[in-house]
């Protein structure tokens, strides 16, 4: 159990910073921040997702928490953990957000000091929107939640991040190793955000609204996107995405090929085994 | 204005004939029922969706009403016109719910005696369920519909048909060519089927539910799908179809292309084309 006296900071106050600023506040822990900009703390403070945060990195401030959870871009949090490590409390247990893992965490973990220990994690949890503004620990509610701990992992840590998932509110918790995780959310995340914006961009589609059923808006919901974290998610995972994505486009090849040859047990045979699949994963 | 003593028949109580049948009852009108099986009469009928019905197709009942919604398999409609048109009462006005207009409108106006009307129309709303036990007028309600005369048809004719959508609840009332329709249609609606299919015939995917976020489970909802209606509707739009399909395609291999050269630029330009025009799509 994560005790209530420890102390939470969260670096990097964005949607996802915020939210488990905000759900680790309402579980009842002390919550710290750091972030670039004064107006995000401004904004955490007066919503009190926080209980105090900078906009600097201070040393004697870093130095106070046990926990620090990084929300930041990976080449960011590679870059924080070069530049600052040295502030953070010996023994401190680091974790961090982000979508890719296999880039992220062996390189973190082998210029890390010995005496603090990360451990990925990925809640898969998000929203359309971005910033602490939109922030809220509801996102995490019933959310899955992957952790990713290497050979240099200690159990007990281990253990400690999977509890944090469950304190901020993600019910299923799993671990996988960084490259499963790759592959994982390279098929299910990242190769839907491709299909979503190879969607949107074949047709200029103002005319379209007119048109649509609840389908295309489902499919393409996701096709509003953040394209500086996304496109650095997508090439730091390069090699698994593009897997996925050469899986994907040889499926619908197959399927195109039916439609051309009116191959209609071929067309009924995929019908059927999307239906049963889909099934698994009604609520 | 279609009156209130117009008498409105449903050829096929799925779940679309059904949900015309309990919208039209509960908008005042007297609605019948002709189905094949009589368990899907005696439903509607319990559930006080119909007036009447019967699982057999008698000229007397036939022609009795002024408007006749066939809410039927694509070649199942043709067949009904060719065998049962005699029995239709002089003036009446036909309309259907059929997925694809090219392939079905030209043939049964080809086909239908001149002193009866059919104009094409498709309620884009629809349920991963089937079956008129699952079949609800509110599946209607601010959904779009699509109606698709020829120069075959008179106005007034065109005017009753886009005032039933009103009546079942669709707001979006437009007017298109057939082949306009399938254009549309094919990307809207077949395309993201396509996709949906394909992308959950990509892997076994039972052990993939500890790992999803929201964005799986939204763009593989349609993988649940009637193959039988399906695999018809895709043969009989398959030119345009294919279109599309081919037209995504290219757009998913260039996004492909940008992620295995690093493209950066490219890949936040489709990103922002995207995210712009999914924000057409915001209610």
């Amino acid at each position: 159990m994560l005790s209530k006296d420890k102390k939470i900071l969260i670096v990097g106050l964005g949607l996802m910073g915020g939210s488990y600023a905000d759900a680790l506040t309402k579980a009842g822990y002390e919550v710290g921040a750091i972030t670039r900009s004064q107006s995000s703390i401004d904004n955490a403070l007066s919503r009190g997702l926080i209980r105090h945060g900078m906009a600097d990195v201070d040393a004697g401030y870093v130095g106070q928490f046990d926990i620090v959870v990084f929300s930041l871009y990976p080449h960011t949090f590679i870059s924080w953990i070069e530049r600052y490590q040295q502030f953070l409390k010996p023994g401190a247990m680091l974790t961090d957000v982000t979508g890719v893992k296999g880039s992220v965490v062996y390189k973190v973990q082998s210029i890390l000091r010995p005496d603090v220990e990360f451990i990925g994690a990925h809640p898969m949890a998000g929203k359309e929107t971005s910033g602490v503004q939109n922030a809220s620990g509801d996102i995490f509610k019933g959310a899955n939640y992957i952790v990713t701990p290497t050979p240099e992992n200690k159990e007990s840590a281990i253990e400690d991040c999977e509890e944090l998932g469950r304190i901020i509110g993600c019910t299923r918790i799993s671990r996988l190793t960084p490259e499963h995780h790759d592959e994982m959310i390279g098929f299910l995340s990242q190769l839907t955000h491709c299909i979503a914006v190879s969607l949107m961009n074949c047709k200029d589609s103002k005319d379209l609204v007119r048109f649509t059923g609840d389908s295309f808006r489902d499919l393409t919901r996701i096709a509003n996107i953040n394209d500086e974290m996304w496109s650095e998610l997508f090439i730091m995972n390069k090699k698994e995405l593009l897997k996925q994505m050469e899986l994907f486009a040889g499926q619908f090849e197959k399927l195109k090929k039916a439609v051309e040859c009116e191959n209609v047990d071929e067309l009924r045979n995929m019908m059927r085994i999307s239906t049963k699949r889909r099934n698994y994963f009604n609520h």
